[in-house]
């Protein structure tokens, strides 16, 4: 519960990282929240924490490579809410915050839509070689070599679905008005879900023609998607990922696309972003994106909406508009 | 009619220009027809034609550039059938085929299920960046520069679909599982679709926030996406082009993508093709693709196949598998 703020001092946010809202956020709600700001200090972080955050309630923290350790929770004895901007919760420590008492809000569904748009472009892009061409005529190639390789057909395709959540099954309610053929792997099977339920994502793979990659990152997902798997998907499948970098085992993925163990990828997310395996840059049968999925105008402005709203309810001893409940 | 063939003498087929699907052709049914090629010959086309193709009754065709002339026809006195490896049959001179008793077959629907994947892989890829988020990847600027500009939400967007036939049509379905609303201009208004109809490209426009153009290019529809349609359709707007170049007045498009005044362009056709204005490679609101949408290793084999089925038919005097009607 939060502590009344006395007079006209503004509630506190600790902004750890940099998240992409958080430009949005200042602009609109700077007379609301005092946001604070350890990358704007000359100080080392925990130096800054134990000089500057010692009566820091709240906090707000991107999604991805900056992870809220042990070490810097030392640092945070009045926090008792952490606002992650992302789905996934691989860069908390949940049983410790738990034990801490620190509260969470994360995205929740905000970006489900957005991401499964992405999935399906990178899908269609992979298949049908759409940024390739695209450089392909930007190099002026076009006039003197007119046979551009031969893309793949999506309509009609078998695809696999790695973690049936929101995300995966907003792909899935897409990819249905291309005629795909969906089955799906999840930790359990969904009881009213029409798809074809396989219980190991390599069965999965050795049953479809392109797996699109939607879970979460945890102990039992990270490298799932390892050689057996592509092999199993075979020369001409296709992985898409918009889950997490560390799901599919980086270092094999790069090797069956350079020996054409498996036709191609849409990565929009790695292993160590924002380090891509330079080797992956003069293939063409990848497509890169920089962990953008989540993102669009109409998200940041959905995103500023709930992190404000969140931050409100916190304040105002309410309950939190998108709570993370673990397991959840 | 075709007249009978003498002994185990092959039917011949007049090769113009250079369809995709020659290659294939000629591996699998060189044993059943002789393909007469001017482009391998040293003679120039008109006289390799009255030297060497007085018998010819049957002539295969790419679309696009090739433009089957007077002049051709007039050295061709036994044509009696053009097949063409496309949807549209601009390049044909309809009237005057009908007048000298050449019939018509071409590509139907063969294609309309690729093409319109191709068109919604256009479509993300411009609102969402997916090509220019490659190319930025592939050199090496993520690590120092983690903003790349933000995308558009594809989900619940105004879709206008120019020309709802076959093609328009299957566009729509795959956008429907995208929660986009779609309109649609065409010479008449469709009774069973539940889309709204707008009978001028400039009013539907107007109402929406991306264009699909999937019309046939015809007199009518010659430059008709022209700078006030783009100007209509606003600073975020879209156009996607999987129809003709010329239906779309490529200066002006031009013009419009570099001074901002639409939101940007994924074009599969081109007015002069294979030739792309220049002003064009720079320019990162833009997705250029080599005239592909049609192209798959599925259509391929599709085509092959209706290419002998067509000739087949022909030569055995039955009725052509898709002869077009005009009209049609």
């Amino acid at each position: 519960m939060a502590t009344k703020i006395h007079g006209d001092e503004l509630p506190q946010v600790l902004v750890l990282g940099s998240p992409w809202v958080l430009p949005s956020l200042e602009s609109q709600f700077s007379h609301r929240f005092h946001f604070l700001k350890p990358s704007n200090s000359q100080f080392p972080l925990l130096q800054f924490l134990s000089s500057y955050a010692q009566s820091v309630q709240a906090l707000l923290i991107p999604g991805g490579s900056f992870a809220l350790t042990s070490a810097i929770l030392d640092c945070l004895p009045s926090l008792k809410l952490a606002v992650t901007t992302s789905v996934g919760v691989d860069h908390l420590d949940l049983p410790e915050l738990r034990r801490r008492g620190i509260a969470v809000a994360y995205a929740g569904n905000l970006y489900s839509e957005d991401v499964a748009d992405m999935a399906v472009g990178l899908l269609i892009d992979v298949l049908r070689k759409v940024s390739a061409a695209d450089r392909f005529l930007r190099q002026g190639l076009w006039p003197t070599n007119r046979e551009f390789p031969l893309g793949l057909k999506l309509s009609g395709k078998r695809i696999g679905i790695v973690g049936l959540g929101k995300i995966g099954c907003e792909v899935a309610k897409r990819l249905e008005g291309f005629g795909c053929k969906m089955s799906y792997n999840s930790r359990t099977k969904k009881p009213l879900v029409p798809y074809s339920y396989h219980s190991t994502v390599h069965e999965l793979a050795a049953e479809c023609e392109a797996l699109i990659v939607c879970c979460g990152l945890t102990e039992e997902t990270r490298h799932m998607i390892d050689r057996e798997v592509m092999v199993a998907l075979g020369k001409d499948g296709v992985i898409i990922n918009v889950g997490r970098g560390a799901i599919i085992d980086e270092k094999e993925l790069i090797e069956c696309l350079l020996q054409g163990e498996i036709g191609g990828a849409g990565l929009d997310v790695f292993e160590n972003e924002p380090e891509i395996p330079e080797e992956l840059f003069g293939v063409d049968n990848v497509v890169l994106s920089p962990h953008v999925a989540v993102i669009t105008h109409e998200s940041m402005k959905g995103l500023c909406k709930l992190v404000v709203d969140n931050l409100e309810a916190f304040f105002s001893n309410k309950p939190l508009v998108s709570p993370f409940m673990d397991g959840g």
